[in-house]
């Protein structure tokens, strides 16, 4: 594939500035561009290396003002960033063209799979499943009993779904993620053993969610465990039975939300972020990285930090003083003494 | 499958109040019940649904005593929530009751299979393998060399067994689980790299152990990593080599335990615990979601929270003050003015 | 297999004190050996299980002087640990040594394949794959279009590597692990969604690096994530897109390191520590279990401790105070009594 920034021009509604024909056949950081590389400036931090890049063409903002000769030659467009993640976009469509059924899978013959799919060898796709169209089913995923998949589905190799699960349209569901399996339930017994609850719930993933590598979403126990639309999540996230994932909330790394706990709308979850079980949080709620909450929260769009939780700002400063504990500590002793002899003073 | 409250009764054991004759379908949660579905209360909180629901039938205990009309035929057990337990049981097994060997599976010839197997396609069972009766393996697992399961084994889609590892009776394993992976064990060498130390022992699974999806158990370098006889392992856990997982032990998602490390009896941890290596925890201890426990504990049933982890109550008052820190440290600064003033006085 | 002590000090170059002929056919820890057993003593502190092992062999060090009088055989070496890794090593190829091309298995006609390999069945081996010589690929691997692996690559079962991705030499990959997946960017719309940001970059990995299982290593948006020479990585790890692991650095279970973080050589992070994103740590910097790291480190070598992490040995310091708040609180409160009524009692 190559391209001149006459055409990438076309393509984006811009006009060049330079040598109309230069060629590119590859996408580069502006720092990194080599000859025949196509980039951007969006972010004004990175203006310096406009003038020094090996890049070929160069996608800018039409407001952008030169303040040194540049070399490669520039393709002016409305939003830089917008329009150089369209052509990523573009060609990653490109890379992820695979289509046809590869031998050998193995597909139930009840199961109802629309048009133009890509289902990779070893993939299992069981009774009674219903797939949309436009979907791909990469290698070696595993489709239980009367799940049903919307239109334009990604499943990448080796993801598991569990019978019963719903999955809508425009999902994307990284390698190793695991959908419907088992809630964490068991009964105790008089003599310190576990019974087994059974987990009859099913996982639903409304459209245009992502879901990240090896990430874990276990049915509910009864009812449904819910990825609302537009949601995304990270890798190596726990999502507990029953909980409820609310509409375009962002769940970093690692995070986990125990047991039935409900998330709002628009919520932002850190990396390593928990959650106990059984509460909720307000739509807009920010918590900060390897932060524990551990109540419900009702205020909307509020930021909040620390394990347990407190509010953002409290606990920055909080932590604050946390690394002067010591000399608090120090401080205080000096006080208890100068007070005694004070004291001591006043009777004598 | 349609059964009626006196049918369900009478599998219970149990007495029917209100028509015998209508018919239910599914199960549901009393306050999302709707015409057709068969419910349970249990927990008193939830007494107000049984007045409201739109379920069709009710489990209930035979001691409820009643506050107002109900719509719902009642079947009246001696506990509501083990009667329902085992409907539920009763209904997953009929939705996993998937049997036979099917192709493409690659089976050793070597590998002995007990009565009644379930093998999915794509699923990989190795040299010298031996597998007990009524186990299901389902599709894309690998089961290595040397490797032995009991009876009523259910390995979900995708669980790796490395060589050499031992699993018990009745024990279930969730899709995407490693069993026997490396221990990370390397020796320093003088240039900063590092050589692999071997990983030669395994890990033995006893009976009636649950392990959750894409949990990770390494095998140790020598000898075992043992989990005990009913341990419950949530999802995205990390059992490290030689470790020890005591009986009836239960770890919620995330958790992590270090090298060597040995639970006992009846420890609960709460999710996204890390515990370090080369210590013991006590028969029946606790600790809190998101602590690090870095010392051996020898108290038996004690409560522990915070990194690193302190007594339980104990971290509850501390977090509280931590959360007043700022103020805590301006009520000192105030004091030593103060102080300082009644001091200068005293020298004038 | 079974050896004798004379066989073992002839393949460790070591000198036998005891019975030359007794044999052994299997490793043991010294403290668990029993009769039939090759143990090792290196560790001073395990020197008394070597008066009481019902091993039948010991390899110690040459400078080793008894204290009372050793059942077993000795073979003693110049280096009693560097000797017994040796042999779990040699022990550990043997039992690894798997070859041939396993059916079903799917290969590309365009991949190229080294000599002397290892594909388990089950495994897809993509368009223009390019694999080294005495690899060892597992079954229900998964190698995608125009990825490379060097020489004496072992990729355990199920790992699956994304498109472009490249593996270096003498890399061993564990089960579930996941090479490739995309980063998690997202960029904001008005009306509260998100727009994916295509991830094109790739991950490379370099020579003599292990990675554990259930790992995920995510692509760079663009340009590489880069694991260099020798790194070590545990089980459960996220590593997000662009991030950069220096050569040699070690990185315990369940850590995370956010988006194009960059870690110097040998840097040491422990279990369940968060590193966040556009930041750098220093050659040699240490960090402890279940920290969180949240700005760049410039000075090598240090340890870190606590969420935010600060200095290890005034982390430790503070732990100390935190345990005590609720009483220094308690003492201010007293202090402040006091306080006021020396204030009231200089008024009067």
């Amino acid at each position: 594939m190559q391209f001149t920034a006459k055409d990438i021009a076309f393509m984006l509604n811009g006009t060049v500035e330079g040598d109309p024909l230069v060629a590119v056949s590859r996408l580069a950081k502006i720092e990194e561009g080599s000859n025949g590389a196509l980039s951007f400036l969006a972010n004004p931090k990175y203006e310096q290396y406009l003038y020094t890049t090996q890049a070929s063409v160069v996608i800018v903002n039409n407001d952008l003002q030169l303040t040194a000769p540049v070399k490669a030659t520039l393709v002016r467009v409305e939003n830089a960033y917008t329009s150089f993640s369209l052509l990523l976009e573009k060609y990653n469509t490109i890379k992820l063209n695979k289509t046809g059924i590869e031998e050998p899978s193995f597909i139930h013959k009840s199961a109802k799979i629309g048009k133009d799919p890509y289902i990779g060898a070893f993939t299992y796709i069981s009774q009674d499943v219903v797939i949309g169209d436009n979907c791909r089913i990469y290698p070696g995923c595993y489709i239980a009993d009367n799940v049903k998949l919307g239109n334009n589905v990604t499943l990448f190799p080796g993801v598991k779904v569990y019978f019963d699960c719903v999955i809508g349209n425009n999902v994307v569901i990284h390698s190793g993620a695991i959908v419907g399996s088992d809630g964490f339930g068991f009964a105790p017994n008089a003599d310190g053993s576990y019974t087994k609850v059974a987990q009859i719930g099913n996982v639903i993933i409304e459209d245009n969610v992502e879901v990240g590598a090896n990430t874990t979403l276990d049915r509910a126990t009864m009812g449904s465990t819910y990825i609302r639309k537009g949601a995304k999540i990270d890798n190596l996230v726990q999502i507990a039975h029953n909980v409820d994932i609310g509409q375009n909330t962002v769940i970093a790394a690692q995070a986990g939300i125990a047991g039935s706990t409900k998330l709002g709308e628009s919520v932002m979850l850190g990396g390593q972020v928990g959650v106990v079980g059984h509460i909720s949080l307000a739509k807009g709620t920010k918590v900060q990285a390897q932060s524990g909450v551990g109540r419900t929260i009702k205020e909307e769009g509020k930021s909040w930090a620390g394990s347990p939780a407190i509010a953002y700002a409290a606990d920055m400063r909080s932590n604050v003083v946390v690394s002067r504990l010591p000399e608090l500590e120090r401080r205080v002793n000096e006080l208890e003494k100068i007070i005694k002899e004070l004291k001591n003073r006043d009777v004598h």
